[in-house]
């Protein structure tokens, strides 16, 4: 289930594994911004898409392991994981992995979307961390005998994304240590919990950058700006329980992020999910540095043993905790890109089989009154979603 | 030999199947408008090029199916199919299909290119519905006891095709009835034949539409036309012989399509051809409701029970029934996207083995004269194919 | 090793191979342009990267064989190869190809990237046939009793690259032949040797082209021009040695190609570099004719039959012989097009395994001073790799 690996580590000669998703969506307005699959078309609020065609070609023998794996809809094939593994028998605790791999950040971004019980990842990390993948090397270590429930990791990335080769020269740096305690109390329950950091840089690309305060976005303006690094920093925490009973099996997941993330200005060139999105490719206009937070909580509960589970999901990404809502318009600076969302999700999923999955779920995106136009009340973009799901 | 399905609905774990067509085309003139393979380069009246690259991976088991098929060629790598198929062993009438699939309208379009005599499909089904496919949901019903013989389809697709998520919020249905009596005449003679609707809507951009008749274009223009989905429909009827006599195997093949196709005018950025082509997103300029109507007719003669078959083919599209040849450029509004194309193709295969082809082919386009600056003559874009496929 | 064959000739069903390269780099400026991966980004003097990420699917049997390859990496996912090809095993001596495949022009264009013991091919080669691959026919003849030892090839080919179906209408021809003489002295020696010619053609856009002189470049205005098909001529010859003895493996390859490449002027839009580079599409603006030469000597020796090997490498293009580097900018009509580059290269490789290879290796990329602003002295672009392959 995560993705920073082959689909065994047994092993093997070729193997081909991989799923597709396609959904039905309906959304609540024409052409809104959404975390659901992409934005809606301008005047579309329904839609049949693919949402994930993966195909994976992995290999494992003693030494070495490689994992390919391509995305395929209708927005194109793309270039997904890419990545080789190195490890020796005679030191399992260590492995190195190079290429294009999962962020070792928390515990979302490399679970598979093939596994996770709820349709998306949550919107403070298609936010920070769009479509999860960057390029560079990671060790992993995981102490086989006295902590074998300890695994640690820890990243250097080009900081771009997937899709790009890097556009400045500084590398970003992740770590991540996660703890695993399974089949206590009578095989009954799993607890899991972990912390991670994120240390990076984005290059500004002007002599101004701007500030988040209470009042509103400070101006610097220096030469030194000019080609200056401005920090990148996140830092999270997550948990992870199952609980195995006489009605089903429960699960609840929760992870909180919070940190720096420097964004651009919402405009009418930019919407205002785009302004804090990390940037793929040098932004050119001033950076906007913001605190920002976001958690998600997800509580999965089988239905008396059945194929059906029932989904409750609750997220929340704030871009800027330093101006409250009220304030957005008002203050210094703020524009949409300052504005928090939270989104309550619910539905269920079926198993047809093993390989079959049909989840229908329904989100109801909230935003507070800000003093934007256009943004004075919530947003009508609740997003109603019916997705089957073949993995294989 | 129908696309939407897998290589065999035997039980079977990942399989990889597909087939190259690697061709040469020398053109009448350089530059030209073509559907034998795509318009040729301004100054290029001859070309190598990849037609078709398909490689498909599917999977099939008791519930359910799973079909991947990428395309790639000098032009890019796409996916052109997508779907999960669901069925049950008590229910074997039904199957349930979800994902990028071919529109189940008629013969043509889901038979695929790997198995055709002739290089494309005819010029009708190229404009009213490129690349085939489109995403949504199917239901296949065949009744396997009494009414073996036949086959009905319905389909719910965003008819915006293969390469977007829609552009408006209607959706488009596709019916289709198949009746197919194999080994008639002590196994010499198979006969099919069907029909086919299709019932879809484009959204209008402007407060403009124009609507075809006898004396050209009438404009309408109201507030309310902004944004009206104005009517996409078309109805078809197709027949198959094949018999199977001392001189080798016969084929014929027929199919006639009509209705109407909201198109655009053709222009200095928009050629011809392009001004009747379903649209993948929203057109920005005035609607054009033509009723068209087009047909195609096959023959394929083997030649002594040899590897050798002759080719013979015919084909029209006239995108605008109520205007003549002789009209197009005075008649009111019209342009040269309202010319009718007769297409005389004929050629021979040769089967090296099972898996390799060697398709010769000459294809004679012809128009008839119009009042159209450029149009006054048939245009010479007569194409030559030579076509070498493997398919495995 | 050659690219232009499965991955083994041996009769066999699909077979899935390929190999990753990812790899760091560190440039001695940020933003240079670079034949070591390609440019970097404006303001990035180093990287992370899928340098090349290779899915090949090929069959084999009795009379033909597909090959059918991929490269996917962060800048997308394109169609390396799509060949079939025929042979008959009553006339062993000749194989016939058709479709996408690497230019039978010298040594190191058709040798696989992942065999290589070099990173790259050398500027020569990268400039005059960008990603290796032609468009159309080809006849290798291989006697395979007397002069078994003898391949030639011949091709037809679009002349415009894999990316491209032709935009004018001639084709370019490539004749090759090869000589291999192995296990010589006691199985300690193998050498083989050979010569290629490319004859083809670039069509020019204007009334103008220019043509290289001592004096610079002349320029010839007529009529007849616009449109004309200027020569683009190349000849090559190649040597490749190898000898095995008590200090472990020594390899040594050379080749050198000379000849008449149309390019275009350097401009602020146009960097020196792709002036002379082959077009995969019509150049819009005037033609320049350059006699240019290059060549390469690879040596590889193995470290006491260790798993390292050194690597040295000296290779130089020089894309206008007519004129010396300090006449450039002096001499009529000269631009960063003509700048002559030299690169010296040094490093190891070392096999963790049959499947991971470890290359390090620092280029040493010189320059000559010209008159041309910013090109009065070597430009600062060295480039330092380490790359980690996987093949399988």
């Amino acid at each position: 289930q995560n993705n920073n690996a082959p689909s065994s580590y047994d092993i093997h000669d070729i193997k081909i594994t991989g799923y597709l998703q396609t959904q039905f969506q309906k959304a609540q307005t024409p052409g809104i911004s959404s975390f659901s699959g992409g934005d809606f078309g301008e005047n579309s609020d329904n839609r049949f898409m693919i949402r994930r065609g993966r195909l994976k070609v992995d290999r494992v023998d003693t030494y070495s392991s490689i994992v390919f794996q391509l995305d395929a809809t209708q927005n194109g094939v793309q270039l997904m994981d890419a990545f080789l593994q190195l490890n020796h028998p005679d030191y399992k605790a260590y492995r190195f992995t190079a290429g294009v791999f999962n962020r070792p950040f928390g515990y979302a971004i490399a679970y598979s979307s093939g596994y996770r019980d709820f349709p998306e990842r949550p919107r403070v990390y298609q936010t920070l961390m769009p479509r999860e993948r960057d390029i560079g090397g990671m060790i992993t270590i995981n102490p086989v005998k006295q902590l074998h429930f300890l695994t640690a990791d820890f990243a250097v990335v080009n900081g771009a994304g997937l899709f790009a080769r890097d556009y400045d020269s500084r590398k970003d740096m992740v770590g991540n240590l996660h703890f695993q305690f399974d089949s206590l109390a009578a095989k009954k329950i799993n607890v899991a919990f972990g912390g991670s950091i994120y240390k990076g840089t984005v290059r500004n690309n002007t002599d101004t950058y701007y500030k988040a305060s209470a009042a509103g976005f400070l101006k610097n303006t220096a030469e030194e700006n000019k080609g200056a690094n401005l920090k990148r920093d996140y830092f999270g925490a997550n948990v992870q329980l199952e609980y195995t009973h006489s009605l089903g099996k429960s699960g609840l997941k929760a992870e909180y992020v919070a940190g720096v993330q420097p964004g651009i200005a919402a405009s009418s060139g930019v919407k205002g999910p785009e302004a804090s999105t990390s940037f793929s490719m040098q932004p050119q206009t001033d950076l906007y540095l913001r605190n920002f937070s976001g958690y998600y909580i997800w509580f999965t509960q089988q239905i008396l043993k059945s194929r059906f589970s029932a989904l409750l999901a609750y997220d929340v990404y704030d871009p800027n905790t330093d101006v409250s809502e009220g304030q957005i318009g008002v203050a210094d600076n703020t524009t949409a890109g300052d504005i928090r969302f939270a989104t309550l999700g619910y539905g269920f999923t079926y198993l047809f089989n093993t390989r079959v999955k049909l989840t229908v779920y329904n989100e109801q995106v909230k935003n507070g009154p800000t003093a934007l136009e256009k943004y004075e009340d919530d947003i009508r973009d609740n997003v109603f979603t019916m997705r089957l799901q073949y993995r294989w």
